[in-house]
């Protein structure tokens, strides 16, 4: 097993607030409808920030976090849906921005599993690097992908962007991924659809628009199930019992979810984090940008083991089980 | 160095033919001008398909050139800046349409070197995965990203999908991968921007529209300089000579830089092969749909040595050498 050693941490949310009693203003809705099927209380939204500023501005404050030269990144990967841009990549805007011009950047599309999946691909780069340093961002905005007219869906989302500096140097290892897709099920999330163009010839007939559509009680039924089995799976795999996971890093999606998974796991609900009553569902970025506040709060310790478990639109699931 | 065999290649391109005369009836544009200044003449256009159908297509297409089940895939990377949704990815549909269920399937975006980024991403994952199947395919559908009314944009880029699949058992082996962002010059390659919500703030600032945004002159400079730079580099890290290499297949963006290209390694124009002139510039497609074609025309054989070589949107550069 070789090392995969966190050395930094951090997060960048937009300046601006917007509550459960703001979004009740424009839409049929209530804090109460919120807070009680959601656990979210509030989320922030990018009125002045993009993407590309929050997923930089991570970067930024990883280099100084953890006291390394731009120089010495080898490598970023963003994980995200709703880059700026569809070129360039948002990673490779970041690269740019904090002079990291050794590193090579790609973005990773994997949806709310993604930052998952890409500290899967940043291990698997390691192999072929050695003494190497990258970087892991779940950066989204992802209310340019929101219909806020549809209170059904508008109420869960909000934008941040949180990230690791990790390195294959030190004691910390990742102990196993677990990395699924359920692509015949694609349908229960959607979003950012692209109409064909019509120049030489009829439009194609997918009319699904450009916001999110999501089935809800597919998406519940789906993770409430497919979760719990992701970590078990990567528990077995890691050769450890559930019971020494000291923290589950879970993707703040719903706070039902998250206490159904615990519940379905027999372990206690302190081991499983929660701050989507401040955020909402920041899709890639939630699981970072949770890391990140328990790092900043003292809650790991070194030789703790973390669960992070991601799920969502693909449908997807991804657990990687790391020893900090 | 641990095996990377291609086992299969396949490619899928739109029915539909727009030739340069065709161009020359919606825009003030002629079959001379482009194809003097590009190499270009004509170029496949999506109409009835998706990209999701394009690289589903050549999925398929991989699991019968290679006779492989689709139960035995392991991962499946998409390389697109052009999807149809921005969830879910381009290659968890292709993982429900073919029911490859096994497979981890996530999408790179990395612009026109994204199959380059995409096939040591693979390289990469294989190394954690003993006796391990892949597939790497490229598919764009431009045609969603460009405006109509551009000429000097317009007649560049095509619709398509290929990729090959591989396998870390076998005689093949990647001798060297050299990626390269230079995300300082992002810039000079834009596309697909999407604008900020408006129900918090003001938009962002930003007013670039969605359609794709070249400086052609940066570009042009940018390739033929960081083109031979990447590919010599990659060379001295394979340990072998330019002339040890069989095959150029670079990205196909002008015939012009191709050419320069190989004029200025000091190669023959002979290796470098050219299929622009059918298809356009297709992105992260251009390379497998040209090397599926070579592989078809029975060009390549058992142990010849192969440099993939990408660039563009980023900005980016990237060169994978093989033995096949």
């Amino acid at each position: 097993m070789s090392s995969f050693s966190i050395l930094a941490t951090a997060k960048a949310v937009p300046e601006k607030i917007v509550t459960n009693d703001d979004l009740a203003k424009i839409m049929d809705t209530s804090d109460e409808w919120i807070s009680k099927r959601t656990g979210i209380k509030q989320r922030r939204i990018a009125t002045k920030e993009t993407n590309t500023s929050l997923s930089a501005e991570v970067a930024s404050q990883l280099l100084k976090n953890g006291n390394v030269d731009a120089n010495d990144i080898d490598f970023i990967i963003v994980a995200t849906m709703s880059g700026d841009y569809h070129m360039p990549s948002t990673a490779s805007a970041v690269q740019g921005i904090v002079g990291a011009k050794n590193a090579v950047a790609f973005d990773i599309s994997a949806a709310c599993s993604g930052f998952v999946f890409a500290t899967h691909v940043m291990h698997s780069l390691f192999e072929l690097k050695p003494n190497a340093l990258g970087m892991v961002i779940g950066s989204e905005k992802m209310s340019n992908l929101i219909n806020w007219e549809d209170r059904t869906t508008a109420v869960l989302f909000g934008d941040g962007a949180g990230g690791m500096l990790v390195s294959n140097q030190g004691d910390g290892e990742v102990l196993s991924s677990n990395l699924k897709n359920y692509g015949d099920r694609r349908e229960a999330l959607l979003a950012g659809h692209i109409l064909g163009n019509e120049t030489f010839g009829p439009r194609d007939d997918d009319d699904t628009d450009r916001y999110l559509h999501m089935d809800g009680r597919e998406v519940f039924n789906f993770a409430t199930k497919n979760v719990p089995l992701s970590i078990k799976e990567a528990a077995e795999k890691a050769g450890i019992e559930l019971s020494d996971i000291n923290h589950f890093v879970l993707h703040q999606a719903n706070a039902r979810i998250i206490k159904s998974v615990a519940r379905k796991l027999g372990v206690s609900k302190d081991k499983f984090p929660i701050n989507i009553n401040l955020y909402g569902n920041t899709s890639a970025a939630s699981e970072p940008i949770l890391l990140s506040e328990m790092m900043e709060n003292g809650l790991i310790a070194k030789g703790d083991i973390i669960a992070l478990s991601g799920f969502g639109g693909g449908l997807t699931t991804g657990t990687v089980i790391l020893r900090y």
